[in-house]
């Protein structure tokens, strides 16, 4: 109890570390990207692999409209968990630096480029005063100089690279999953059902072309593009994972 | 009790987290939201269906200055539940996107661009400090490239797309209601009497014109428009929903 | 009693929702509001009334200089209740937004579009942090396109349109009064006599000249105007409602 | 106990309202006008007498750096209680105001609309934060239009026009006294007994030419002039009021 | 112990008011004054002497810097007593004052018109937010129309005009000797040895040299002028006040 | 435990001393760096070495993300410890600094002038409000006028120049052995082998290439330079240090 | 305990007095003064001598990297003692005001109005909000006009004026030994080793080279210079206080 009480005594501000150095609202801010359900990134040698939980609490919502995966630029993905409408906020500021970008070098950002101008804006929320930190984490995934790059952002305002990675709800046992059966020679199908098939791990070994939201950027010419379901539900049953029926948990949103 | 007092520990901040990761001031504005009566939203293939219960609190207060459902644009129209001055400022700020739209790019603004400009300015009041986060929710319906659209901003900031949706009062009941009966194939007409269902499954299956507010914007040239009274009735009667009298209720007034 | 200091914990911060969804210091603006001697408005065909309930605290205090009705432009008056010195802080604002209208569009400031310029200036005293709500409500009656408009402005920001109202002490009794008694066809001159008599319904039934304000702005050419000490004596007198001397109550003042 | 803990909870914000509907701080900066010494003012036919109380700490202190009338313009005096530093400030914004106007429109500035300046500034510091309300009550009395005008203002910023006032300490018993006696066809000489009488009445009904000060606003072409202590002691005197030697009280300062 | 416990709660915020109308920061100010050696101003008729206790904690130090007269113009002195930084800000201030009235209207500033010019300055540290009042009280001497005046500045921005002050510690005592003895035709010396007389009368009688600063401000054309060491010591042994030896208190300094 | 709330009174403003003098904040971002795995740098005859402890918690993680050591210019390296996000933005600000440098006076900057830009920015964190300090320690290495020079920053803006150093986890036993076996006659893989050795000692003897980031600023022409996973290996086989595998700690990660 | 917690009650806030008209923030960064080494401070005929205490916490430290002189222009040396980082900030504003003087009036700055330039910053952040107070104290010495002059800034903004003085541990010792050796008549040499002996009273009669700092600036052309060790030793073993060892206590660092 002690320690409880000795711990919301430094939780509520946000420019203040505790006695041990630690700051308590990146933390909660961590907890917020944890509420949200997973995303997944896969690297791959022919090119990035996004997959985003996109359960839905209601039939009538629309499933395009639950935005997890974004276009950043034409060889830029970015998937998010967390805290939606600062997840956009994000995006917008990830779209500007890459317009920015072209037109004063005339010539794409690089993938690193932009995580790093995301993660330094991430930080100042978590330094100065007058606003609280981002609650959503970020999969930046893209090509540079054709070869992919896969980064996360978190609320602390680190950039992180990784071949393959899971932010959101399960973020652990997705990754177990992903530390088992990842290799860096996959080619891009492969990576898409890994993808697929770490998300399965943690729901029953099932999915539903509905629930789900799969984004590819390949080091070809075709660069960031969205599978439809009929794609996806072509990958899922190849990969016996094909739920019976579309069984969306109404218990589950994302993460708001 | 101890769960009571940590909960106002971290409730009393705009800008903070909980140690579980949630905004408590965004969640108690979604509150203030369902202290308003309901609003109800219809997509149907000719266009879109606004239904708002605009219960007074006096027979001498004139119906028609509580606004509920408010034109955006010629093509757009609003409705929404919850704390109606925040929603002036959020309808005014719409408009006013519409008109920048209009004059830079001499075209009508989309509706997901009006509603995604709208919930990026509720999410700044969710961050950053000085200010509390809007008490209002919104429907916002219009046509977009002749597609009807039909969208929500809640007071988190993040926008989602509907078929159909209930905001407010009563929101659970009506969107069971909707999700049994809905079908994506509705005349304008149908989307019009599954709303007054709705609504009056809620309200003992009765309903007056005087209660009520309707509003469509459809498919063609006609794009936003109120109903009459007199209109408001023939749907009702039609649909066997006709109160036999007036019978507003003086101790539910609108959320205020 | 844990009620209470609940309450304690949420009503102290101008800019936050309580657990319920409520703004305490806004509807503690409101019991400002109550403080304050009631003024009354009432709609008819000919035109808009507006009576104040002006006892003073001193009869060496001069009447003229406890300022309850107000002319805004000369189709426009207000009648406010309440704090006084917030309420000149609106009428300043009300009169100023009437003359850039006149001056912008050369033509006199619809009274609906006063209204809402008002109310919107209100609101933002309720959301953004740095200064408290306005402790006042005000009635704003005049003449748009030749058709009398009754409007109220109240501490949220909401504006309401009305047949005819009360604000201030005693607003739930004379309101039930104007219920029982109005008429939508009055003449402008008994829309005096309804005001009155209401009033005078919460005073013993009595009144004299001298603790009342009364303002008409009719639909013919003469616009805003005042009615003299005498004038109102002759209505009092013809209502019956004359009462024998001046009694002003020392101990009720206006609302400081 | 319960009440005096729950007044603490709402009195040390300034821009707060308790749930009654109070501004704690506004009734506090009154307590501070009560700390100060008297001053009265009288409107007669001739013009306006001020009389003010300026009992001092010390016998080496100057009298007339006690300053509680001040000339802010030819035509317009001040006479002022409570905290002398906060009068300063709203004096010299009252000069400030007079010029301008006469630099602007070639004519002397209104009583009234001076007072109106006075309060509006006033009530600001009511309202914003950032600052503390003014603690001081000032009394305005000038000649407009050939007429003798009285006012007063207060801390929340509210102007009131009297034919003859108090304002700081004994103000209720003052009151009384000029309640009892004043008669509105008074000449100029007449209404300096009578501010003299009913200051004395409130100090055993003897004064010293050297614990007052005496101002008069004449309609004729003198306007502002302040009268000299053989002019005062010869009203004392003439009125039976001049005490037998000065008696300054050393315990009664100027409200500091 | 309630008492206390309540003056705690209204002393800690500068811009508040106490429930019976003080404001505690300005009193706590004026405790700073006590706690600094007294200083002393008497004014002749041909003109005026200031007196200041300067003993200092250790003889190392350098008795000319602890600054407590200072001249502002050729014909104005300022003596200070409290907090050493504070007094400088507010000679710095009234140095330029000085300047700026020399180059606009090309001629000295008024003794009068300076003091009210530092001691508006002083007011807004009492009433606006974000810094502390001033610590500090000044003795502002000089000659204005070849009369001598001798005015104090208190914490809370009051002017008085004095014929002769103390300020610090021991002003009661001091001011109590002053009264006795103190005649308003007085010669300068005779005005120095009474400076020097009542200094004495707190300090067992004796005085050195080394204690003391000393100037004058003469109605002649030597306008302000510091003593000499000896030139002190001829006061003081032809006053009969030499102490025997340099005896300085070690454990007093200068009210920091 | 009187003690520890006495603590708890002053350590959570960051821009206040607590009675005995200490600085809590800055304190406490102390611990922050202490969390971070450890940084050490090494002062040669030939030049300076940099190793980092880049342990990371997954194996999909890409250790070059990993970023402890930095180029800040051609001849000044930086290795950091602590809050990464935080080390990003000095990094980022040392960058800036070397290009002005170089800029305006077409000379690389000076390693102590780059130093000093640096903990003069920091110490602005914690003396001015509305942010926190940075929680991160910069070991800052490099030629200057041929010489090389090793720095340190710490939390409170205090630049150190040392011989040879650690910051970070178990920087004080690392000291201990770098005290005992540091000569300033180190040739340049002297230094390599010492840091290596020195971090060893706190890792039970053995490292993995994988775990570590070594770079080395040349007093030659080579400058800043990182050396590669093999001339690591080469140079901790050489050194008896290389361990039989890789075995990362995954539950210690860099200090966020 | 009632003491400890009002006080406690006034100490947190950086611009409010406490009831007995004390600065607690400003005492306690005195407090930070004490935390540092001591520094020495001697003036002599021939020019002013600096001696400072500059242990270090570690061997492999480089000893000039502790500054605690430093030299503000060619004819003025500063030491100091407290919070290191802050004291560079400090010297920074010290030098720009001595380089402005300089470009300004094309001669060096006066020592006294460079003190005052630098009190009169300090006190700033004494008074207004949003910084904590200078955590420092200075030592000024320079030749002024061909004469030695040596000052001293206190975290409150006061300039004093000494002989000889000492700052930070161990002042009183330090200053009582100072007190009974020195006379004004020394040579510069002589001043040197009075303060070596000094320092050395306070730390066992012994001294080492590196655990000292030392500069003299003459009134000579040498102005400002810094001896090197070996002139430090010669100065020590004439002396008889050179140690036999070096040996400097770890535990004791500089004031951080």
């Amino acid at each position: 109890m002690q320690g409880q009480s000795q711990q919301q005594a430094y939780d509520r501000g946000i420019t203040i570390f505790s006695p041990d150095g630690r700051l308590y609202q990146v933390e909660y801010a961590r907890e917020a990207v944890k509420r949200g359900t997973a995303s997944i990134g896969i690297r791959t040698e022919e090119g990035v692999v996004l997959v985003v939980d996109k359960r839905i609490r209601s039939p009538l919502m629309e499933r395009t409209s639950v935005e997890k995966i974004h276009k950043a630029d034409d060889h830029i993905g970015i998937a998010s968990a967390g805290h939606v409408a600062d997840a956009r906020q994000l995006i917008d500021f990830a779209r500007r630096q890459a317009q920015v970008n072209q037109l004063r070098y005339e010539e794409p950002i690089g993938v690193e480029t932009l995580t790093k101008a995301v993660t330094d804006h991430i930080q100042q929320y978590t330094q100065v005063g007058g606003a609280r930190p981002f609650g959503v984490a970020l999969i930046i995934g893209g090509i540079e100089n054709g070869e992919p790059r896969l980064y996360e952002t978190d609320p602390s305002g680190t950039p992180y690279e990784w071949q393959a990675l899971a932010v959101g709800a399960d973020r652990g046992d997705i990754e177990d999953y992903l530390e088992e059966h990842y290799r860096d020679d996959l080619a891009l199908n492969e990576g898409v059902d890994l993808a697929l098939e770490a998300l399965a791990s943690v729901n029953d070994g099932e999915l539903t072309p509905e629930g789900i939201g799969l984004a590819t950027v390949s080091v070809g010419d075709d660069g960031f593009g969205q599978l439809s379901d009929d794609e996806i539900e072509d990958h899922l049953e190849a990969a016996g994972l094909l739920a019976d029926e579309s069984d969306d948990d109404p218990d589950a949103d994302d993460g708001e």
